[in-house]
């Protein structure tokens, strides 16, 4: 009997099917506001300094994005125009990314970009 | 000649080495602030909340996460609490996913807690 409860009790284990959970990251989610909020060209062009970063090894993933075309809806800010989703593996990886040479001159070539950015950093519980 | 320009030309591809661009997404950032900002309870019963989101087929990625305790800087909002990260296929996913009845559950459920919500719905490009 103990044996059957037990078979039964593995089956049951093996049929639930759970969304797994991901590795857990430190998000960094970086918003900008571009100096000038319809230029496509100077949203390409951070777009571009954005991808110069892909290069630096701390970072685990890298998200280079635009305002996306969701709804409208009093809780979503729709006034910036790019944005970088980067995982890291730890605080200490992020504080590495920030004094990277190749951070540092993302910002001194393309800060000029930019009047306003803002920065949420959420680590996975 | 020609076949030898093109043999060291296929090497030099092979040798570069770098960093692949992720799956284009639809990354879909929530922001929450508590309204008992201090409430570790509440902090946690609002993850609990969110983890009941990872039911939702629609969500190719869920990264619930807290405030990280990253370098203090002027562009970094540390003035909330929690933070869903998800990501979607296309905005249609994402549409589907706010009228998912286990969304709307969350909602119902656990909007008490929060005084402020703040999305970000950004398009990879």
């Amino acid at each position: 009997m103990k044996r059957r409860t037990f078979m039964a009790g593995a089956g049951a284990l093996t049929s639930v099917s759970l969304p797994s959970k991901p590795k857990k990251y430190l998000v960094h989610h970086a918003i900008f506001w571009l100096k000038n909020p319809t230029s496509e060209s100077d949203k390409n062009k951070l777009i571009e300094g954005l991808e110069t970063l892909r290069a630096v090894s701390y970072i685990q993933e890298l998200h280079v994005g635009a305002l996306a075309s969701t709804e409208k809806r009093d809780v979503v800010d729709t006034s910036w125009q790019v944005s970088e989703v980067m995982f890291f593996n730890n605080t200490q990886d992020q504080k590495s990314y920030q004094d990277h040479p190749i951070h540092q001159a993302f910002v001194k070539n393309y800060s000029h970009l930019w009047s306003k950015v803002l920065v949420y950093d959420a680590q996975d519980v």
